[in-house]
């Protein structure tokens, strides 16, 4: 299939790499043209222009948050104002249930086909065409997306006919993986100031009742500290934290583990933990517990207002 | 009338100086003799068993936790071991709702006269009469112990005829003044990072519709961030919220804020904050906002387990 | 002075007529005409145009919420594109913190003056001149509103140079009155079925430690249970808890009080009490407590998805 | 090997019968003595006192709760009063860490072998002989436990040389699944008020980053709502949390996420719900999202106090 590809950061790049090896005819557009060379060099055309990877049988956008959509899609020359008629846009960013359901609208103004993708899995799997597809959108144009899901994915999942269902289940996924950090990292903390030695008891949760990658993943990182560099930055968590409950809202559906791991990250952020991998906030609840330097001071003067 | 008084630390010393200067005749127990000095200059008769002071009228307890009082009261040589028949054994300890139960049930098999009295006040009111007192008992019981409530408080409520629920009132109330201390901290901490001067912010709040003393009191404790000396330790108010949350249990009523006051005087403690004021907790949110020296550390060497 | 009004609801409508009475020459505007008759009756000037309303000494807005502000006050025809040079436009509406940054920032490019001015008060101390007023702008423009000011309020309290200042002055109080109307709630659950009479209980607070207006108003409202009519509107509270936390979030301020009242408010809302007095969270207290029909049922037909 | 056990529950049985089969030697004892009766037809000894089945190799004691373990271990005629110089007491019982200290100094004190072995499975595990044992104790004492925890579990874990820290690990455990079933029961009624079809959802995170059994499991409950008859009631479930909690208060570790699953089982112990499975807490997520019959009803006579 002819396809473009929209986004070569880390994990587009490894989901364009893919299409190209499970030959497809790939065009690729990126802001910074640096990131195309790569992909030129493993057969893909480079483009300049939004509007010449838009006319194939497919388009991907793997951008990284809701400002980027909207300019790289929404925007005057974007992704809506290019789409050929009988061209599939694939949006596999994670963004906002909002920004999700207004693509779907604009899309559907337009005449146009639009099938949201996100998906789960780290730039690793992203090369090795291991990613989980979550696919939404109307069948038939779901349907004529499956072979190039296949060249990047383990397996792909069809949720919804609306695509913005398929950013909600993102976003909830990802809720997920920081609510196993949050616990992790209070039962780690416990057991450990416990006398219990760390390694040993993870082992046991992930040979046992928890014998998930997500515990394995995390529970490791946690375990060892090893939270730079950052595989998934705190600030990404935080946001992706801030767009679910942001649906929640609007769903009105009360979310309190949500809210609290929602504090968790502001905290993080707060202290300068920004840049970390998400699952340093399972740091914080070890300093809560009383580790590190993190003492109460009887501060001499307050600062200043 | 004739009183005795158990437990004369710094509230109990200050509400048997006001029945001394009310004209009653007060005969004082402490286990370490040396805090009678002082009431028996008032004009104190010392003893040194606890028998000795359970034969007036009325004889009070005021003690620290319900270690103590399982001791000195529930002990051989104790209280409900030595009261008199016509003696009214008035509690003022703030203590377990549970341990509030047995004492009323032990007087009861006993065929002895109870009166729960706690205060809310601290040792400066105690000091100066004007502490406030929550009696429950049986109504003859609690009318008997008038002249005695009105010597230590500016005003007495009678709240039930069950004694424990005195008790249980007073943990109540210093759930709600803890709960005062932790939105105070979230709110200063807010203003103050959004550029705002916490005295004046204090001041608007105190002269509007916060004008209660526990906003003032403890407000004024945490836009200056005296924790030291503490009026009312940290471990006392830790104490204070687990015997709420331990009624709470037995009751069932969920308290998901005192729940939250909890883990914050459980991180207070961690940290190394137990003979702060209470008033402390504030601190701890001003850190979760980043203030201080409580970075979140790449830490290079994990701890030993 | 001459003063423009806009928004004549129960607050504005209380406000512009205090100011009548104390002698200035008022100039009404209202989206609907009915609303400013009464006000016409007491001596204003009822007008159908923004502009005509913001030529005096100054105008006041105060609108429902940042939708109608961003309408009436940042729209085409409205108080910026039509303010005299030497008029000060004074804000009362509660509104996010961003959005009152974004009016100091277009008044200033606009070359303009302008005040932040929101209130603390119920309708009734609106008409009664009775609220508190929590001004922050350029000194000299403050100063110049204060006549105005004084018609309206029993006291001014200036917080801030920087307008937004007081915007986020004011979201902080709703959020500490929510928590009291929490912490209320949860404490009289627990004395009510520990046997406690709420009516005694609530006056044993607000008679000693806790004898603010705050708590009197709404633990009266709790212990009656009098939820209808709204003095204050659940969906408004939720509204203003959740601007409260969007500030927080902007300033990097965790209060996971506030997270808490945000989850109360949001199952308020999706159990159908939007209309109902935001003191109503009070109620879902009662209901996790046990009371009432909310009991779990073990449903024999899951909904359909 | 001449092995006792003490407790025929539902698990106890299931592991007496796996060391029966596995050609041990088996003495039981029960207060109820109709549940020795299947054992006893597949070759066990059925025994009227504890002293009679701790004379051999070792002697299992699997018990509900803290309350049986005081009586049938600690009290008069109870397994440390008989325990035989060379038998090892195996504590299978999930208990506080408090009791597992008791156990592990009582046991010292009288010179007696004793080895905590807490389990992680239902009843059809224990019953197939594929439970997980976490074994904690003197190393000589686990390793001659070998041959029956391999009777029973389809893996062995040793943890610690201090017994009481396996019953650490448990409650930790118990905690992780507890907020497995919360964070499911927000994530499924998050997708469920978004249009997804939980059961689709469901196997979408249980084929990738979930593929751990507690998610099978428990999602499957959830999203069927089967919570009667209960695999594990919820009044077990929040005792476990309560225990985690006091184990972490002892070591000072603040758990939001556990406080946070105490008061959901505390609301759904309030509103009738003990008896039916500890998944339930995630009905009452769906409630706070408004469905059933949970609507905050405008009370028209407050309940009396």
């Amino acid at each position: 299939m002819k396809v473009g590809f929209i986004g070569l950061g880390r994990m587009g790049a490894g989901m364009a790499a893919r299409l190209i090896a499970a030959g497809h005819e790939v065009a690729v557009y990126n802001r910074s043209s640096d990131k195309a060379k790569p992909l030129v060099d493993l057969g893909a055309r480079a483009h300049t222009q939004v509007a010449e990877v838009c006319r194939g049988d497919a388009v991907f956008s793997m951008l990284a948050n809701d400002e980027a959509v909207e300019s790289v899609v929404l925007g005057p020359d974007g992704v809506i104002a290019s789409l050929g008629k009988t061209t599939v846009h694939i949006s596999s960013s994670t963004i906002s249930v909002a920004l999700g359901e207004k693509l779907a609208r604009e899309h559907q103004c337009a005449g146009q086909r639009f099938v949201a993708a996100p998906v789960f899995g780290r730039p690793e799997a992203a090369a090795a065409g291991k990613l989980f597809v979550m696919a939404a959108g109307a069948p038939r144009a779901v349907d004529a997306c499956m072979p190039l899901f296949e060249a990047v994915a383990q397996r792909t999942f069809v949720m919804s006919e609306q695509p913005a269902a398929a950013n909600l289940v993102k976003l909830s996924g990802n809720f997920l993986i920081a609510a196993v950090i949050e616990t992790l990292g209070e039962a780690i903390a416990l057991v450990s100031k416990g006398g219990v030695d760390p390694e040993r008891y993870l082992e046991l949760l992930t040979s046992t009742l928890f014998s998930a990658p997500v515990y394995k993943t995390y529970g490791s990182l946690i375990v060892k500290r090893e939270f730079e560099p950052a595989g998934f930055a705190a600030a990404l968590g935080y946001k992706d934290i801030r767009l679910a409950l942001a649906a929640a809202e609007t769903l009105r559906v009360p979310m309190p583990c949500a809210s609290l791991l929602r504090d968790r990250f502001l905290t993080l952020l707060a202290r300068g933990g920004e840049a970390l991998d998400w699952s340093a906030i399972a740091q914080l609840v070890a300093q809560d517990a009383g580790e590190g330097a993190a003492r109460v001071p009887p501060p001499s003067v307050p600062p200043a207002a």
